[in-house]
């Protein structure tokens, strides 16, 4: 008894573990592994991974699957004697997560439910520079009551809301700048939330958190890789560049969220001027309206296509004005990221957003960069590879890490599950 | 007793805890409290602290006692009725760590207790560029034996010794490319260890580590700071410029530890070639070579001081030309260092190494460049200072990360200590 006492102190060092906590740590021990495992595990697969005892994982299953969270594979093939054990897979139709974003050229709202799978995708391009940011939420809204009304049809409960936005987000969701919609100061959830469909409360989890688009872009593409920690530079290539930072499978945010700023690395010192308020950024080279420009094209010369989708195109037919100008983005954008890879030893750089239709004609420069400039190049090789998702990574990382929250911390979900069921019980 | 068994295997999610290291977690919790605390505990303080019995925590300080790791503070003024408890402290008799320093242009060894006090500093000045490598280390070698003679004479045991060397370090201590030495794939533990003093094996902890000497500045610098997690750039200017990343009070790494190479980033990707094959990089700028030249002087001249302390010097009379220098190099660096704060949004930068003397005239520099090119500086302030080390930051931090990790975990030196009273029992 006293072993077990010391333990249970030990494990908390601030003070004596709540005996409250005791089951909060085991269903999120449960869902964890469940989410993790590559095949559905068993019961007894559980307790022999996590050391709890047989009895314990029952109930803690029960618990899981009550709470919509965790629901039986089908049958394994029977391959002996006996009936095969049922294995435990993340539910599909439990709580999901609601991601939006707003861009510079587009409006986006996603659902992700617990398994990772997108159930409701919505893109709406238009430019939003001329609109007020009040304009800009209120037609965000409308698309998050489409999501809304479709993820209760597919018989989902919406448990939170996460917006991207291309910009410096301060406490409270307030964007303090985003320099490319020409927002400044502007108190996001204030006039988005009127705007927004009623969710149930869930405990731990804000009704709605604003996040840079670039941070969550990484997080997308985090979600959609191979499992296992990973750590990586996300590159998310719009009209503005963003980075996020991913390292051993968390998002790297800085001492107040702001990190990854990456359009704002200086290529040349006294280049051209920046929206930022200086000078030879790196996205006076290589973003999307630098590279339109070099390529010859204007905004008016894309009635239907992305930018990076025309720039493609024309690059594939041997455009020698539009390969010339991705060779010069290339370079600026090599330069860049020599520039992190030497700081961050990272081994792994993903070219996201709107360079993932161009990575063909930009990896390869940016290889080269890398190669002359990074000291360790020669010892150990550096990945670039276009992102697994598209422009698309923001919104679903969005969506993706209101269920994040949940897989991490299920007892915030399940106890206002019996709230409210206690409240419809009256 | 069912809920018990629960918690420690909770406690460690990949498998029961094992019953032997319940004593070793419970020596590491008291120890790291003692270690952390303002004012001497006492060991009812303990006991409140950490949630552990108080007669678990008279054994636990009473084998920290024994293995010389803690001992009692003198004894607290009379304060009121009763007699006054007594506080403990971190042993300053007990284990120590030597560190040891090849740079280009100095040698270094110290001794630092476990207490964090430098017991021994010895800095040795040498061009090492044209020495061999086992020629450098067999100087290197003769300097320990000096240090570990010095730390036996008053009491000491050393416990370990880490190297700092100015380059890449890979597998096995190998030294990769330390480009301003001139080496290249340099068995560095199998050419020094023949020189080193004898020292007692200690369980957990190596005899010989080689670590890139700016991240063991950034970690001297980082126990010389204020108690409690820290989050900064360190940046040694030396002739090369290296630079440790320290975020809530770790040592950032990268994939291969192989992170903070901002004397490489590019600061114009046309600019002259650099030792490391890459282009216009910060140490073609702000290193201190660059900076002497720049100054009209040369290694002949300066035949006592060091290059900092002449630079100095001369700005502090308004030589002309040395500020017109520090002014360049300034500005280079605040270019790298905007990169940093961009990246990371880090919110304090030290200047470390050869650069600490020279802060008077960098920092503002620094910070006029970081005020133009970072897009959050207006709401967040970057703090640039000199560091409170200076260029023997990485030497009294070599020495300090041995007792850090003996404070970290206490047992593999108690229990190798046994072992040795064992064997003199024999």
């Amino acid at each position: 008894m006293w072993q077990c006492q010391e333990v249970s102190r030990v494990s908390s060092p601030v003070g004596a573990a709540r005996q409250s906590s005791l089951r909060e740590l085991n269903l999120a021990l449960v869902l964890g592994r469940i989410a993790a495992a590559g095949r559905p595990p068993s019961r007894a697969d559980l307790a022999a991974e996590t050391g709890l005892t047989r009895a314990t994982v029952s109930a803690v299953v029960d618990d899981l699957i009550g709470g919509r969270l965790v629901t039986e594979a089908d049958p394994a093939p029977r391959t002996g004697a006996g009936r095969p054990a049922r294995g435990l897979v993340l539910a599909g139709d439990g709580p999901a997560g609601l991601g939006l974003e707003v861009n510079v050229d587009y409006l986006a709202a996603c659902v992700v439910d617990l398994a990772g799978r997108v159930r409701h995708h919505t893109v709406r391009r238009a430019d939003l520079r001329p609109a007020t940011p009040a304009d800009a939420l209120a037609r965000l809204g409308d698309l998050a009551g489409r999501a809304e009304a479709d993820a209760r049809r597919q018989g989902l409960t919406l448990a939170g809301t996460v917006l991207g936005v291309p910009g410096l987000v301060g406490d409270g969701g307030r964007v303090r700048l985003a320099p490319n919609l020409g927002w400044r100061d502007v108190d996001v959830p204030a006039l988005l939330r009127r705007h927004l469909p009623a969710l149930p409360p869930v405990a731990g989890t804000p009704a709605l958190t604003v996040e840079n688009e670039a941070n969550l872009a990484a997080l997308g593409e985090l979600d959609a890789g191979p499992d296992g920690p990973a750590s990586f530079l996300h590159i998310s290539g719009e009209v503005g560049i963003g980075a996020g930072i991913v390292l051993d499978g968390a998002l790297y945010r800085g001492a107040r969220g702001w990190s990854g700023e990456i359009g704002h690395l200086p290529i040349q010192p006294d280049g051209p001027s920046c929206r930022c308020g200086g000078r030879g950024c790196l996205e006076q080279y290589a973003g999307q309206e630098a590279i339109l420009t070099a390529a010859g094209l204007t905004w008016a010369d894309l009635p239907a296509d992305t930018a990076a989708t025309r720039l493609a195109d024309l690059a594939a037919a041997g455009d020698p004005t539009t390969l010339g100008a991705l060779h010069d983005a290339g370079t600026a954008l090599g330069v860049a990221v020599a520039s992190v890879v030497n700081l961050l030893d990272l081994d792994t750089v993903v070219l996201g957003g709107g360079y993932a239709p161009l990575a063909p004609w930009l990896v390869p420069t940016v290889r080269d960069q890398i190669s002359r400039r990074v000291l360790t190049a020669a010892w150990s090789p550096v990945t670039v590879r276009p992102a697994l998702l598209g422009p698309e990574a923001a919104v679903v990382g969005a969506a993706g890490s209101v269920v994040r929250r949940i897989v991490a911390e299920p007892s915030g979900w399940l106890s206002s599950r019996r709230a409210s069921w206690m409240g419809e019980g009256r």
